[in-house]
């Protein structure tokens, strides 16, 4: 009797176990699907950190860590604490071109004063035919947008016969100087036949104060060994130009004091 | 032998069973805090549709579903489409409150042509003593901020002596006036000695056009039969002003042609 009944709880246990898994291990699966959707790292926000009227009026300590950028896009560009280093970010590689020009990949623990991000996610690709510079490929651009008041987001493979770049000038607590007196005196830097990728993102007018209006470009070559804020450049061959419209924007502002405490009164607009 | 052995596996199986559920059990758990985390409705995101500018500029055709703006916060302002009703968001229920005052709750498949809203997280909450008047009510609520650069949001509950509040007049393609002329024009109501909450953001200077700068709230009442754009109000009574500092901001930007092709000429500002 005692053997037909363990042989029975066997039986009635190999069953409610095998229930059990299948239930648990299809909620846990199900649960896995849900996460991965929602966290789907192509999700489609043109993401920015701090403002750019901040950036301007001198509020060069940011409190974004790199780890926490890359999990806003693959694509990017910005600055680093304290203009310690122009920022290109390409394939989800954070680049940091200091003020002599050296590369270095920027490590999780750095902090971002202001950064412009996106998953780039190819809507579309055209071609603007060779000879073209920096300015006409951005009237260009213009002209192919289907719509002026989107955000574009661009990821751009180029052969250049000419670019100058532009670098930042590491600062120091109490910041003196804001943008408008920075830049015009940054350190700059020219090649000739240089293969690289172009990383940009476009802005409406209305965008006002927050970002930069227009198009601002910075760039990384091929070997990873040369990059900065583009100038100019000139080339004779043809680009083939991949675009990402964006229709969703967000931004998060700095949490400490120089960024509370900041007066936004100075404008300055470039690209 | 039979019996020892069916004991032995049964033993085998009650142990591993118990393990195997343990562990899927606590992998499912593990999946639902993460995703509870991500998902978490309480996300401190100042959310917005569409952009002032092209409010102002006649985009009276927005595409963002009530249900989609219930997934972005529980509390709101806002209007609906083609200005078919001033939208109060409280509790995370959509009141429409059309042009002739009647009060319904707007229902998944309406559309919103333009809204601010955001999970509460009440940050604290500060005391005004009565009397107050709403621009005195505004003005406390500057001397407040930890900084005029960050955002706030505010669900305040009130015991008015007089309100007044604005409305917004239905219109129809093509539309002819911007909120420039038809905000001058509105349906006014007015009440005496009315409890209700005051749902309301402040978005910094540096918010240009993409969103209305200082303060804009919105009421409801009680019964929710009466609410709308606050204009004017007095109160002998204190009030408690629970209030939530926001330092993400996000929008969505309409897709369609009317937004596509506006001119954003005109600027209006008010609160």
């Amino acid at each position: 009797m005692i053997r037909i009944v363990s042989v029975f709880l066997l039986i009635i246990f190999l069953v409610s176990c095998k229930d059990n898994k299948e239930h648990i291990v299809s909620k846990a699966e199900h649960e896995v699907d849900k996460k991965t959707e929602i966290k789907n790292p192509k999700s489609d926000v043109f993401y920015q950190y701090s403002i750019w009227f901040a950036f301007v009026n001198k509020v060069f300590d940011g409190d974004l860590k790199v780890s926490e950028l890359k999990t806003k896009g693959d694509i990017g560009l910005g600055s680093f604490d304290y203009l310690d280093g122009e920022l290109v970010m390409l394939d989800g590689v954070p680049y940091r071109i200091r003020e002599n020009g050296e590369i270095s990949v920027g490590q999780d623990e750095d902090e971002i004063v202001y950064a412009d991000a996106t998953f780039f996610n190819e809507d579309g690709v055209f071609q603007i035919e060779g000879p073209v510079d920096y300015p006409s490929f951005q009237n260009k651009l213009n002209t192919k947008m289907e719509s002026e008041h989107y955000f574009y987001a661009y990821r751009v493979p180029v052969k250049l016969d000419y670019v100058k770049l532009g670098g930042v000038p590491k600062v120091e607590k109490p910041f003196k100087d804001g943008l408008d007196v920075l830049l015009p005196i940054r350190p700059v830097f020219e090649a000739e036949n240089i293969s690289g990728t172009l990383v940009g993102f476009y802005c409406p007018e209305y965008i006002g104060n927050i970002n930069a209006f227009g198009h601002h470009f910075h760039f990384i070559s091929d070997d990873r060994k040369w990059g900065g804020h583009v100038m100019e450049f000139k080339t004779t061959h043809d680009i083939d130009v991949p675009w990402d419209q964006k229709t969703s924007y967000a931004f998060d502002l700095p949490k400490n004091k120089t960024f509370e405490g900041v007066k936004l009164d100075s404008e300055f607009q470039y690209n």
